[in-house]
């Protein structure tokens, strides 16, 4: 484990430095710096699953200014396969997208397999959901897939269990830390940087515990995993309140599978500096349309003949070209572009919600931030 | 019927003058003239069913150079409703395409609606395809129709029979005729050029006698409708040879649903100006690719670790950005960039081929450019 005795700058991850520019209470902003180019904290990444975020293309991406995306392991591994995807040049060139990729470990898609999957000490088995077949992740499998893979920003290999279930939590939380320093010693690519995982459910030792161990063995960034998956937002707060003054300052924090608006600025005040989600990108699928006084579905009649613009004051390429009346009639036709333009939209509104919280941040005003995000979204 | 004794200056779509710039041979280079712009000819028009091109956004078509698409009166007459359509400004505001459109009748679908319809000498009653509730179209109503969706073409209901039915070809002819002239009184908008459409099978008779019927009714424009359907090339050519010579010189000639690039290089030999047609945005959903050298499936094993772009050479953004192998991949996956992306390219190369053949014609190099096209193709 000569892993934990790396210095802030020896750290695996050449590429994955951060630079902490200003606080706010426990609100950061920070520049996060990797292999294909700076990223602005905080930070929404959206979700490409299977090396596309739904609907939209990279030039898409780049004109709401996405500085970097998330993509799954689990599933790219199964199809078209890690090997595939590193013979053609690695996922930034597969996927058309020149900047920051970050991939999960596939971990918390194979634990949600219920049925499928057979948990040990060394690691998982599992059946793929396309066919059925046998495959197995281990620590050093989970770092070999994401380094066939390439992005800039990898993880390790966790356990996600249930939050509430305090006997499993402690079971699965050793397993965690032990693949935890088999990751570490596994990876072998200086460009990219490895997180690992804080787990612990809803259970502030445990969570304390975890952060303890974790930083201790010295990763380029720490990722908060578990949450999102059924506790309450209290318990979540509770869990980030507990983390955030053990995890290094000068490393970032990113909160997996997080990632509504009301997210993005109660976590920032807990500490939190990246996101990601699939609510804005899944939802748009349906008709569901994020702004900053709530949610709204786009196929309710009352849109019907409405000439205004999802969100008066939006400056996306879907407010300024189309109205309500219009998104729904696409919407109910099952017209792939309703689903193309309310993902921009929802893109675009996380986005600038993470942006503005920054500048809010480096202007020391994130309290009023905080204060006027809230008197709107509850008129 | 004093529209028929309209001179070239007085008809009745000021939207919709044309100017003949070059000829070779039967081929025809020209400007169209509507009131949301000009459209250079030949012209491929993308096909927007239900007031949108699948799977791109207006801005994409601006970037393809598209100038002008098509919608369906049938669709938006059901769904949202052409009343709707009217209220929100029209279908240019309610689709954010501020350039030229060209509705059909309606017609096409309805007498498509095998069990579902009735024909009558004063129009035809359809069930809905959608709810099953009843509706009728009338040469008024598929006026007025399309007088509330706007286009800037719009053109008279006409009956579609099946081509080799000689007996049923001479009274749905009479029925078309009878309409046209009725289409032709309905008409009140000034801003929208009225095409009529050339009906008569594969029967040359039938089809000269519809030419000199509607050109002698002085429409804006002559579609060449009943084509495409079943008959063989052979048949759709003769039918072309038969009617470019009856058609007035100086007004435009629109092959309705037909458009493969080897259609557009061997109908603009024939005198045709206009094109639409469902193939390039509709192969795309399954993986149909269109190129210069035959069609390819991009599903094919064959292209699982092609780094190659769809087709060499080809400037779309596509082929510019994307290898085989992601294509395969977001089409296996049934992820929509797949599909967007193919529709790029299918489009892009039937503008390109359109735009070709007519700096050819402006040239009078057209048949250089057909013998190398065809000597591409079958290689």
């Amino acid at each position: 484990m000569g892993e934990s005795e790396k210095g802030p700058d020896q750290r695996s991850g050449g590429g994955g430095r951060f630079s902490l520019l200003a606080t706010d209470g426990r609100a950061r902003a920070g520049l996060l710096r990797t292999s294909h180019g700076e990223v602005p904290t905080p930070v929404f990444m959206p979700v490409g699953t299977r090396a596309t975020v739904k609907a939209v293309s990279p030039r898409d991406l780049e004109g709401l200014g996405v500085g970097i995306v998330l993509a799954n392991t689990y599933h790219l591994y199964l199809r078209p396969g890690d090997e595939r995807i590193a013979r053609l040049g690695g996922l930034h060139t597969f996927m058309g997208w020149d900047h920051p990729i970050l991939t999960d470990s596939g971990g918390f898609q194979v634990f949600s397999l219920a049925g499928l999957r057979r948990i040990d000490a060394d690691g998982v088995t599992f059946r793929s959901h396309i066919d059925g077949s046998e495959h197995r992740f281990t620590p050093e499998k989970a770092i070999g897939i994401q380094e066939n893979l390439g992005a800039d920003i990898i993880v390790c290999l966790d356990e996600c269990a249930p939050s509430g279930d305090y006997a499993y939590n402690v079971e699965a939380l050793a397993r965690t830390h032990a693949w935890a320093e088999r990751c570490l010693a596994a990876k072998s690519r200086d460009d990219q940087a490895l997180f690992g995982i804080v787990q612990g459910g809803v259970f502030a030792e445990l969570r304390a515990q975890s952060a303890r161990f974790l930083t201790a063995l010295g990763f380029d960034g720490y990722a908060i995993g578990g949450l999102s998956v059924g506790e309450t937002k209290e318990q979540m707060h509770a869990v980030l309140e507990v983390v955030d003054p053990l995890l290094p300052a000068d490393l970032p924090r990113y909160l997996m599978g997080v990632g509504t608006p009301e997210d993005l600025v109660e976590c920032v005040a807990r500490g939190v500096d990246m996101f990601d989600c699939v609510l804005p990108t899944r939802m748009a699928r349906n008709g569901g349309v994020l702004t900053r006084t709530g949610r709204l579905n786009i196929r309710n009649a009352r849109f019907a003949d409405d000439p205004a613009p999802l969100e008066l004051g939006c400056s996306c390429y879907t407010c300024t070209h189309f109205s309500r009346a219009y998104l729904r009639h696409l919407t109910l036709a099952k017209e792939i572009l309703g689903h193309h333009l309310l993902t921009l939209h929802n893109l675009h509104l996380m986005l600038t919600i993470a942006q503005e919280i920054r500048e809010a941040v480096l202007a020391r005003r994130f309290q009023a931030y905080r204060e006027t995000f809230w008197s709107r979204f509850a008129s």
